[in-house]
């Protein structure tokens, strides 16, 4: 098999998983919701499966039915899909892995297990190994998320001779506020042509200065097209324009961070701005009461001057 | 069907899961193993796919067919089988819940979700709701681990009101430090008849004295009749008895702990006292050096005059 | 000097800085105070410029004075003065130590500095061995509270032959929750004739089953008879009623927390059940509403039925 | 008194504090230190008695005569002198700040108390209000260090509505990892032509595309050019070289936190690269051995070509 290991770059957006209204997987918004981000947001790339998506609420049998959509849905429509593939569970994490590869995904990206964490960088790199292998075909990307996994080891010691173990090891999507590990991860990559993507959206610009190649992260479905903007601003030197932008987005999140904002209020958010149906969350999480999202909205369309 | 919903009381083994030495699961070894709990240890209750069974390293096929053989093989010989039915997942909970009913365990066991928390206890308690509505039949214990899932809600507040939610509620495995926590989940339950069973072995005194009604844990799997040794002592009166043997088992868990002590030791060091073969544990925790758990399991013997 | 170096046992009043309401130490209140816990409480033992007394917040000279007038108001009333005198600066620790020796005090107390954390027990053990040295005739006490310091070095490590390097070390207040540490304080200091002391209230009980010699804490300035109620039923073997006086303790301890429970809020509780004017706190912190210590010294009232 | 309060910007060295061999402070060794941080790393800002240099470890008097040394020795030399006056105690506060007003400081930094901490920005906010009325003549600078004062707040709360009650306010040296937090106070400070100086030196780069106006740091005692000719970078709009300039600097501390890195270490590191006799730590850290400080200076003198 020939697949286009073309390196994975600029806004990527990680998708809500859209629920019936009795907490099903509803297939049928997909292709709607990739119009929306193709369209209305211009961006057409994809991180499926991962915390956005609430992937560790769901079977392995809904992942892959989810994962399979995006895929189906998005040929000829968006450029990179991208599947999460991280369980608790090894083997559950190959299967899906090896799933991904069969439906044609672009990439896979894989959390440390959280439950029991690997205890250094040595036990989570053995099991990215046994992850990679399982879909060798597939750029594999470690995807580190602190606040979610409790799992702390500085990426740039995972990253440190990783090449030789998981050959179609391609970069990192880096979730956590550690600059100094995220420097040294870029550091590292430049060598490799990894890609490092950054997935705290409120505080990207601080990434940027350093290098990265691009950005995961919600609110590039609903924010895609003003984020995008700023990606431009630091490229072409316009700092001020850049940290405008950059200083609305923090203020929205922190507006919402006060009235209480996990992935469930997100979501109703999210639907608040696209009109796409994506439903309530599972549990454990309580769905959001729409008063409250609609604040949410309300705020961040005043700030951007959306319409 | 008519089950015996008889107050789970004294000691529990939390149970290692046996792996062949390629990693797959090894039920021909759990006949042996309760013979080695019952005829050696004199322990006739299991906490079965529990943290100490690495049960978040499994699949749930994996789980069920675990969880089937320890009913199996204990019956006539265990007292009781508690299965730990807890994933991230809640339909993979409620799958799991339904299978425990189905194998004739005696009660299953819950942990929260731990990549996405609940934010309070309403939110926990939804959930254990909605697994309970799914094995109404089967006793359900609350295990709350903390410092495994980092869900610290307090205990005592989830209790609160459980028993008009959840009919089948049972009580709760406390493996927290907390106390105060504790203290307050026994006074609650008193009036419901419910069980509080306490998980931190090298503590286990501390929550005696507030009336706990038993115990779960890992050490009992080869420490069971020196514990039991202490419970009597304590139920007699007898504290610097009592307090003796538990300052012996705070000294090994320290003399462990000092070494580097996880679940893939702590199976080992089983291995070496109890002759099993339980075989190296699931990424992403590595294999541990034998001769680090002879060590240890030297340390065990030494200080409990084990022979 | 012939000091008389009485081991210490019991319960020990963690006292409270009675200020003026401009913020000035107020001097003259202590004298009644000292009646107060002597006659209503029967409590014959204090704990001077601990957390509770808000010492970090007064300057070495305030400190100075209140100890003084602890010691000369106590004498003839007071079985033991404990002073602290731990500070930031090593200097200052070893001038109030010095300065406790001095004014007659029965022992002095000591926290890490907690700005600069040792970074090990022999860090720590160093530190306290210069404050020893400084005021050889009196018993030395290690204060452990890592929940205000940060420092969570284990004890147990800590004491780890410190009687060789410091010959007036006599003990730990241990306000910690780690029972495991504590128990093998307790097992290392029997052969020392030391004692451990501790220090959370809410959760003495499990500090008594392993053999603790006593406690220091705010809430025997209030409910000192009762808690000695609890210290004599415990010695008696009649677990069912020192569990039903602890839990009456955690259910206010829990019910205070939950409305906001700091020293400020405790001193103010301390004023409405005790009719002393302790006065404001100091800075950061911020006085309590009367309305709120009211309403958590009625719960008091009511849960021990005081009158 | 007509005190020029000219905006804080740039490179400022948060100083370490000579002691000699027996642990006094050293005040002669101020005077060659200043020439070297003019002369050969052309930094003309301090930041003394801050974390770097153990103020916490010294008594107010220490502290008073450490401050007034630097700003006599300063004077025609250095442009500008920021003194740290955070203490536990408010009135010990207060009379650094009054002090530090007598010598013709050029500003005052005040972090927040760490045993007990304020539980809400409210209670911070006053705090620093009465520091601030007690040297009104002063620029008055809030100093975020919550790595080791464990205070959390949201320094952009803190901020909010300040100006109207400390008109001396000036800003904030902001020593967190939180860039949204520090984006926001950027954006605050703006419009009061305040000044935010960034702490954490090995992840400058990130926060100066925020915006700040400088940063307090260790490092620019010893690499005080270099890191000079980031900015310039940076203001050039060069990212590949400020980047390459700032990875080199997250490459060495990174070095030198795997040996171990506290201010015990960086001073001696100092010592080795300045040649200045800075002598020891204060208790509770210990002296850092000469051939670690050695092995870590080497490092930095490989990395960054110096000679």
């Amino acid at each position: 098999m020939s697949r286009d290991m073309k390196k994975l770059t600029g806004l990527v957006a990680a998708t809500f998983t859209p629920l019936t209204t009795d907490g099903a997987i509803n297939l049928s918004v997909i292709g709607s919701y990739i119009d929306y981000l193709t369209e209305k947001q211009s961006v057409k790339k994809v991180f499926v499966n991962g915390t956005t998506g609430e992937a560790c609420s769901f079977t392995v049998d809904e992942r892959k039915r989810l994962a399979a959509e995006w895929c189906l849905q998005g040929k000829g429509k968006l450029e990179q899909v991208i599947v999460h593939v991280g369980c608790m569970s090894i083997k559950d994490t190959q299967e899906l892995a090896q799933h991904a590869s069969s439906i044609g995904a672009d990439g896979i990206a894989v959390i440390s297990p959280s439950y029991f964490k690997p205890t250094n960088a040595d036990a989570l790199r053995m099991f990215l190994k046994e992850v990679g292998a399982s879909a060798p075909d597939l750029p594999l990307y470690y995807y580190h998320i602190p606040s979610m996994t409790g799992v702390a080891l500085e990426v740039a010691d995972v990253l440190n001779g990783i090449e030789k173990m998981i050959p179609s090891f391609k970069g990192v999507k880096y979730s956590g506020t550690d600059l100094r590990d995220l420097g040294q991860c870029v550091c590292y990559s430049q060598s490799h042509n990894w890609s490092v993507l950054y997935g705290v959206d409120e505080q990207l610009l601080g990434a940027l200065v350093l290098g990265v190649h691009g950005a995961v992260g919600s609110t590039y479905n609903y924010l895609g097209c003003k984020m995008k903007q700023m990606l431009s601003a630091f490229d072409e030197g316009n700092m001020t324009q850049a940290r405008d932008i950059q200083f609305k987005c923090m203020d929205v999140i922190t507006f919402a961070k006060n009235l209480g904002f996990d992935v469930a209020v997100n979501k109703q958010v999210m639907s608040e701005l696209s009109g796409l149906a994506l439903g309530p969350p599972r549990l454990p999480m309580l769905p959001c009461p729409i008063s409250k999202a609609q604040t949410i909205a309300q705020k961040i369309k005043d700030s951007f001057c959306l319409t």
